[in-house]
């Protein structure tokens, strides 16, 4: 569900209009968890024809999608709390049905009875002001999925992967100022974050023998330590590490000539130092596109690139591409995943 | 000239082939200065069927150029130096006649006998180790122009731009590693970058009210102080100094969506707070095609925004885009000049 004062109602009745105009059987089916009183109001405020389906049995969902967006109710105590809800504004009054809409959909998958989560974008603030102790999406998916077994062998840890198609990139560390980055470039955890990726890689897109191009910290990866130690100190030997684990790790790369067309053909994933390092390409090349994926995690997870857009919501021009990409991402993670096991266990 | 040994040569032959190309009077004149006989050697080596033509009088460069690459010869005393010079070795003993283009070219700029300089790139270990005391071209031009004028009311010191196009972008620190960027970031290094690149706007570029979007140091701009309190501190008061000297300077910006296309018609120039914010975007989007430039000196100067490439030299793949669009941005460059001198004095 998302925030309700935001886009996400929005851009998911869109990308349903996407998904339900393709061929039975081709495309992705999903459904919604939320009031499907409200979608219903929020569809005809946007004039947009969009007929809402009230699911209870989500084994029906594939049978209802192509002719209704399927949405099921979320827990009767936490329904009226959206009464007050409107565009642009995130109120903490709404908090418990977000954060119930995120329970019931990794219920529902641990049944098996979905194969893949996708979120749309939450208000920390409003959450955190309801009193939701965390962070985010992703580290609240940790906690509920911590009992959750791990297939053997591959590793447990949230990694925030970037993609859009075959361009992948991985920021090392995330929501820290850019002072504290440097010390945060730790042999361990470039190790650590190289060691889930590359299982990623494999299981989740896929790819037989994926490549990990390591960024340098600094400017010219360092010129050969004339501009910072940390390739040679830090980043170096953790990709030795890596190679003596069998992983295709390169690097370490001067950050600026990694990411144009030609360049990103040469590797499966680019693991980035710090946040903007890994942020600045991807949305520089593909800023609509951009798809937001939590790996390490025992169950699929995708995300569109971006918020809430409290400021443009319920305008009606709120882009859902990112999102149409977060679900056929979800959608082929899932599918490789299962190939994965069947071969694992085949 | 640049280093003798990269792919300096091979790529002006084939700039010059374009420009020579063209219909007279329509594209830039340039000529080289360097040796003629070598010039003619590499022309030779590379199978091109480039006539060459010594230059004593730099009048006599337009009325040459369409037939012949003109190349006035470096100081006799420097000529002998480039006889063991081969491709893929940066020699320290051509070092004086690397630097002797430099010298000559600037003074036949002083003397109104060439309206700008570009140059080829040069390799600064073996300047150095032949006791070049400067880092690099930069500030061996700041070094070599410290007495000639600035024009009334234009603020003399160099500010590195990149270009392609109507993109542009300042990093404001170079050569430093991360862990130094954040102390440098200072209101008077902004506000004195803007100023400068402020002014080179409209000067340089012909744009009459140019618009600076200044990036944040921090991911999502410091997120109100969240993830680093630079944002606050420092750029926002130096935004306000910029705004108080009458330049539409805007931001910070998150430097993650600064960049994509759509973003990018929202500015005349972005102001980066570092070497990798401002080169990965520019490198994502136009890898091949991107200018360097020297604003805020006395003389006009681009360069290729790329090194000797020792590597590929002489192997005959080296790509002129970036020296032509270098060639044609001085010459725009020169005309905007003219334009604004003009336009001042009248």
């Amino acid at each position: 569900m998302g925030e309700p004062g935001g886009v996400g109602t929005e851009i998911l009745l869109k990308a349903w209009k996407h998904f339900s105009e393709m061929p039975p059987g081709q495309g992705p089916t999903f459904f919604l968890i939320d009031d499907p009183m409200r979608v219903e109001r929020v569809a005809r405020a946007f004039n947009a024809d969009i007929p809402i389906a009230t699911l209870s049995d989500p084994s029906r969902a594939q049978e209802l999608f192509p002719s209704a967006l399927p949405v099921m109710a979320l827990p009767e105590d936490t329904l009226g709390l959206l009464k007050d809800c409107e565009f642009g504004k995130a109120l903490p009054a709404s908090a418990p049905a977000v954060v119930a809409s995120i329970d019931r959909a990794v219920e529902l998958i641990s049944e098996g009875a979905g194969g893949g989560l996708v979120t749309l974008p939450i208000q920390k603030e409003a959450l955190a002001d309801a009193g939701f102790a965390h962070p985010g999406h992703t580290e609240y998916l940790e906690k509920l999925t911590a009992k959750t077994d791990m297939p053997k062998g591959v590793e447990r840890g949230a990694v925030m992967i970037l993609t859009a198609g075959p361009f992948r990139v991985v920021p090392m560390t995330v929501h820290v100022s850019l002072a504290e980055v440097p010390a945060l470039i730790t042999k361990e955890r470039i190790f650590r974050t190289g060691l889930i990726l590359a299982q990623a890689l494999v299981r989740d897109y896929g790819i037989p023998n994926p490549r990990i191009a390591v960024a340098g910290l600094n400017p010219h990866a360092g010129e050969g330590g004339k501009l910072g130690k940390e390739e040679q100190e830090t980043i170096l030997p953790a990709i030795s590490m890596l190679r003596e684990r069998g992983i295709d790790a390169i690097g370490p790369f001067p950050a600026d000539t990694m990411f144009h067309e030609e360049a990103r053909t040469k590797y499966s994933a680019a693991l980035c130092m710090y946040h903007d390092q890994a942020l600045i390409p991807m949305k520089t090349a593909a800023f609509y596109a951009a798809v937001n994926t939590t790996l390490g995690l025992p169950i699929v997870r995708t995300s569109p690139d971006h918020g809430t857009g409290l400021d443009i919501a319920g305008k009606g021009h709120a882009r859902p591409d990112s999102l149409i990409n977060a679900i056929y991402s979800a959608d082929r993670m899932v599918m490789a995943r299962n190939a994965f096991q069947h071969q694992t266990n085949g």
